[in-house]
C-alpha cells in the first residue's frame, strides 16, 4: 500500500503548530515540547495519516499546557447558518434536471467549512461557494459508476466530515432516497470532539437521525482510521455496498483501503490542488480505486 | 553555565531549512532530510550553538543535496565595495572627538552584511545604515570599561565576522593602534568557508595582514566555538587581555565563556531585539561579564 504519510503534511503541521503553545510557555517547556512535536512527526507507522497524527499534536499540547479550542458555538452557528439555507437549497436541488448531479455539486462545495485545514472560515465565501455549486464539475466517468453502484446497492454509508455541511449531507441523503427508496442508508460522524467535526450532537441539531441511522465511529480523529474506530462503525463500512466519504480528512485516512468508497471534498491545500491538478476551493467526486 | 541553545533558534532555523532542498528531490529524500534535521535540532550538546548547528544543517544539505552555496563572488563584491568607503569612513573617524568611538560605531553598524540572518542584504540598506554611524549609541560604562583595559593592556585579539565589514574592523584597528601603539594585536577570521563570512583570502583583500596578524581559527563555523578552532587560535584568545568579538555568531557560541570579551554585532533578528530591548539594526557593545 503507498504511503498515507508524506514531506508536505509535515511542513504544514509544523508550520502550524511549532509556536502552538501559551506565551507563558517557559523556555523549558518550549523545548520539551518541539522535541515532542519532531518525535510525533518522525514516529509514524505504516497507514497512519494527517488526521491520526494532528490528534496526536493536539493531544500533546492538551497534556502540557491544558490547551484545547472548544468547537461547540462555531459548530451550533455554522449549523444553524446552513439550516437557514435548506430551504432554497432543497429547492434548487429538486428542481435540477439531475437532482444527485446537483445535491453531490452542493456537498462538495460545502465542505468549505474546515477548521483543520483553513485559517479563515467565514460565511461569505461559504455564501459565495455555495452560489457556485451549479458549475461545479464532476468528473462523469465516476459519477456514471455511482450511479450504477446505487442503482445495484442495497446499502449506503455515508461518513460526514464538518459541522454545517451536514445540512447539505442530509439534502444529499434525502435525494438519493428520493431516487433509490430501497436503499438502507446509515451515516458516520466522529465519536467525539475532533475540531469542527460533526458529532452526533452536530447530527440531531441538524434533524439527520429523523431521516436515517446515525452513529459515531468511536473516535475524535478528524478522519475515518478503520484500525481505530469502533467495530459497529467498520462493519458497517466493510459491509456497504457504496461509501460516501466527506472532506480532506476521511480521505486522507481512508485512501487506498479497498472498500468501494467515492469521495467527495473540496481541495483546501497545495497537496490536494496538486494532486488532483486542479485549483484552490474545486471540489472532487473520486473513488478509492483510482486515488 | 546558561544553555546557548534556545526554542527560538529551533524555530527560526526550522523556517528556514525546512524545505531548503532541491525541486528535484524525491519524497524519500524529502521525508529522510525532515528527520535528520529534526536529529540535528534536537541532539545538542551542552554549550552548542547556533552556528555549531547551522554548519551541520549545511553539512546534511551538502551530503543529501551537493547543495551548497558559493559565496566567492558576493565576499568579493561586498569586500570592494567597503573599501571604496574606507576613505571617507576613516576620514570620519579621525576627525571625530573620540575616534575609537566614532570606529566602535561603524564597526556595530557595518555588522549589516550577514547572509546567516538576514534574508536581504542589499548596498542601499548597507549605505543607510553607514550613514546613521554617528548616532549609534553605546552603553557608557561598558565603554569607559573597555577603555580602561585598552589603557593597561599588553595585547588584544579581534574576531572578525562577515566579509566586507572586515574594512571597519581594519579602521577600528588602526584608530586603536593610533591611540595604544604599544598593544600587540592579533586578528582572528573564520578556518574556512562559512557562508560570507570573512577568511583569510577576505583579509589579504582587504589589506589587513599589512597592519596586524591574521590567523584563521580552524574551523568553518559562522562563529567562534572554542572546543573546535585550533589550539593556536584558543591559546592566543585566552592569552588575551582584551578581546573583541564580532557579530551574532561569536556572541552566540561564546557567551558565558567567561573571557574578557567585547561583543560587538548589529541586532538583525527578534531574539536579539528582545533580549537585548532594543529595535532592529541597532548596535550593541556589551561584554561577557554582562550577558
Amino acid at each position: 500500500m503507498k504511503s498515507r504519510w508524506n514531506s508536505h503534511c509535515t511542513q504544514c503541521l509544523l508550520k502550524k503548530h511549532l509556536t502552538n503553545y501559551p506565551d507563558t510557555a517557559t523556555e523549558e517547556e518550549r523545548l520539551t515540547y518541539i522535541r515532542r512535536l519532531f518525535s510525533i512527526l518522525t514516529d509514524i507507522a505504516p497507514g497512519e495519516s494527517s488526521p491520526v497524527i494532528v490528534n496526536r499534536i493536539l493531544t500533546l499540547q492538551k497534556e502540557m499546557f491544558d490547551q484545547f479550542v472548544d468547537y461547540t458555538d462555531i459548530k451550533k452557528h455554522f449549523n444553524q447558518l446552513m439550516l437557514e439555507q435548506e430551504d432554497w437549497i432543497y429547492a434548487d436541488i429538486s428542481s435540477a434536471a439531475d437532482p444527485i448531479r446537483r445535491a453531490l455539486q452542493y456537498v462538495m462545495k460545502g465542505n468549505y467549512i474546515d477548521f483543520g485545514v483553513l485559517s479563515d472560515v467565514n460565511s461569505e465565501k461559504l455564501m459565495e461557494l455555495l452560489s457556485q455549486a451549479k458549475d461545479q464539475t464532476i468528473d462523469e466517468q465516476i459519477f456514471d459508476e455511482l450511479m450504477q453502484d446505487l442503482t445495484s446497492a442495497k446499502n449506503m454509508v455515508l461518513l460526514t466530515d464538518n459541522c454545517g455541511e451536514i445540512v447539505l449531507d442530509k439534502l444529499l441523503i434525502r435525494t438519493i432516497k428520493s431516487q433509490f427508496p430501497d436503499l438502507q442508508v446509515h451515516v458516520i460522524v466522529r465519536g467525539g470532539h475532533a475540531l469542527n467535526d460533526a458529532t452526533m450532537e452536530d447530527a440531531c441539531q441538524v434533524g439527520l437521525p429523523d431521516l436515517v441511522k446515525v452513529i459515531g465511529n468511536g473516535t475524535c480523529l478528524q478522519g475515518t482510521y478503520l484500525p481505530d474506530i469502533s467495530k459497529e462503525a467498520r462493519d458497517l463500512l466493510e459491509q456497504a455496498d457504496v461509501i460516501l466519504s466527506k472532506g480532506q480528512g476521511n480521505f486522507e485516512s481512508l485512501q487506498y483501503c479497498g472498500l468501494n468508497i467515492y469521495y467527495l471534498f473540496l481541495c483546501k491545500c497545495d497537496l490536494f490542488t496538486k494532486r488532483f491538478h486542479t485549483h484552490l476551493y474545486n471540489g472532487i467526486l473520486t473513488n478509492d480505486r483510482y486515488v
